[in-house]
């Protein structure tokens, strides 16, 4: 789709004809993609973009780099939202390939499995389980009775993917109107999960929004976890049941979040940090190897120290 | 069901014949419908019923208006639980007519749309899902894989259910005997959901014990949100992953509900309220347009105060 | 399978024949049962145990009693992980007889049932529920749509568990390696529900390592609760939604968790205890009938008093 005519479809006028294939952030954009800016922190995230094209205000046209389109209108955010429509892939493809499933692998009644899967060999697809278009399973993987796997997600070898779980949801963004509407922003990225990584029951996984939400080698989720849009989970960590992540934060390696605990957005935890049961996380947290508690958090020494000075209050 | 009939079936003497089709509070009943009172606090209530007839204890029958009948007996909302099992209707129906699919809408393999239910145009039904007996879900709405509707509930237009998620099971009501024994409640109202609503993966909304659960027009709700029996969602409310709504509580329009945060039942929140993540609500907020926090809930503004203070104590 | 065989299987030199028939806590282990000891505080189950074998450090091998064979290694846990593969049974069993299904039940299409599973009479099994093998269910159970029953468990008579309810998922155990890794301690328990049980929608009840995690007669639990391995939850008890109960608790009768409560693991609960909403137990109840509220968890009329002295910060 060229530039005119997205352009076109939010109501702007610019006779570019150079091709846009996708929609993605100022610092990942590349040549062919388009991205925004709403919030002036990311000013110097403009500055050095690669996109093709930008929405962005007036006020801040000026610093849209050379190469790179501006596309001026008054809410950037929301107009990203109703382009973000024309570049989802279909609900359910129509065409393309007959899956491909590997040798050993056993598919048991009632699956449906998409158009252009791939299926790796000595896998488990149990009853009930939805694999969607376009995705992509390694070798020995299990996925357990009435898992839903959205498409163009993928999963490593060795997994196991408790039942009813999902993955690739939409993850949960929109845009607002003047009028009290919210338009959606259509998740047009994936989820993708590494090898040796085991998922419990009814646990949901969100795509990302631009790329992917990513489950990196040897994680291990509990039951009921939620997994926002673009997160990370680190190498080797640990999310116990009812846990919370919300989007677009990341874990490095060998975290462990206790069961209920949960973080804001947009953070970064640092490899080997043990998080308490309940623990919210609303800050990043840069030291590695330390453990914490508590909402708002703190050290997880200094919670306990907090707990018999409030108990002291009742004297 | 003869009023005599009901009343043969928990023991109680009545020779009225006026049939009775269903169950309802004292102040929602009309004149073919049956009520209770066990709670003293709701006694002005019974003053004003239009029910046929109300199970109610000696003690207050006295209150009981003219054109009511009142059922005696000792445990009136126990009672009230055995006869709810008379008005439930079948799990499955076996009689009732195929189900209407509009124009454009594709059903997936591997779908049951139940009885005399009807689904508009352009929808997409994707494998797994359940669709129960009667029930209604207008144009262009999305029910992604593995979701479960109920039966007798209602979905509006351009609406996306995500996989996993339940609408219509039954709500948490139940009697006790005094040996220790529960009666459940049949839940036999509905969900009804309106046009352009959003709810994500694995979430669970809880069909009325009477009249409906309703989520209104417009509102956004994430993962693994629990929405109990009876409650109203508000026009335009957003409900962020892991919240929990318990029965008969109403949100009006424009609420946002923070990650994991929750409500106690019964009570009602102002338009344009926000409780940030973790709140939980116990008791109503009259005020509009306000920030909320904390457990018990305070002022935003206030909570962040409160923190200070708390961290003081270390000092 | 014999004790030299498994010892040849972790790399131990052991020439003992005896069968092993599985793996046990050193407490319930019988004489063909394998156990470990790992954690020094259980050196006196270790003294008792009627295990056949146990895997246990060089350190502790002279309390090894008389009749148990003690297999020496350096990590026995990880040993046990390594070992609990060789127990597993098929993930679907090939062969097996059919399913025995009795009078009066009705099973929906899009129905799995596994190999030796026996349903009683006049149950109803709805579309798109997986029933894996082995499984036991009673007569007059209602099982909603996309419930999956994973195989070994069992469910009583007069029993409802709603739409996307997860029953025998692997509880989440695994062993450390000292480069990272995480090693699956396949959970060889089952699920145990009794009678006139109601579980709601998307709830997770974990299978047990060894043996069997509990649900007995008359429970009442909500949607998205979650109940780790090895738990018991006594009769009567009522989990309200979002609830998460930690691997290898008990619930002693008739308990009361209100909504978003949780329990640490290996912890017990007194009989008539009542947790309120988001209550957080880390230590076990002894006093039967009271009333509990916090994190830490205090008593509830406490909990009230120490709310207000904490408002008080902020005169």
């Amino acid at each position: 789709m060229t530039i005119q005519e997205i352009a076109d479809f939010i109501g702007i006028d610019c006779q570019e004809k150079k091709d846009i294939i996708g929609l993605n952030t100022l610092t990942d954009s590349n040549e062919n993609e388009l991205t925004f800016l709403e919030n002036k922190k990311y000013l110097s995230d403009l500055k050095n973009t690669k996109a093709a094209a930008v929405l962005v205000t007036a006020e801040n046209a000026s610093e849209v780099p050379l190469g790179t389109i501006a596309l001026i209108c008054e809410e950037p955010y929301l107009m990203l939202a109703k382009i973000s429509k024309l570049f989802t892939p279909n609900v359910i493809e129509m065409d393309g390939e007959k899956p491909l499933i590997g040798g050993g692998t056993k598919v048991m009644p009632n699956v449906y499995i998409g158009k252009d899967s791939i299926i790796g060999s000595d896998c488990t697809i149990m009853a009930g389980a939805f694999i969607g278009d376009n995705v992509k399973i390694g070798n020995n993987t299990i996925i357990y009775p009435n898992v839903t796997v959205y498409r163009d997600c993928t999963i490593g070898s060795d997994c196991i993917i408790h039942a009813g779980t999902v993955i690739g949801s939409d993850g949960f963004g929109f845009a607002n109107t003047k009028d009290g509407k919210y338009i959606k922003i259509y998740q047009n990225g994936n989820v993708t999960i590494g090898n040796d990584v085991e998922i419990g029951a009814n646990s949901t996984i969100d795509r990302a929004v631009f790329k992917s939400t990513i489950i990196e080698d040897g994680v291990r989720i509990d039951n009921l976890v939620h997994v926002g849009h673009n997160c990370k989970i680190g190498r080797g960590s640990i999310l116990v049941a009812q846990v919370g992540i919300s989007g677009s934060s990341i874990l490095n390696a060998y975290v462990v979040m206790g069961g209920q605990s949960a973080t804001a957005g947009h953070l970064e935890i640092a490899a080997f940090s043990t998080i308490a049961a309940r623990g919210g996380v609303t800050k990043s947290i840069n030291e590695p190897k330390k453990s914490w508690a508590g909402f708002p958090l703190i050290e997880h020494r200094q919670w306990l120290r907090l707990q018999g000075k409030i108990a002291n209050l009742l004297k």
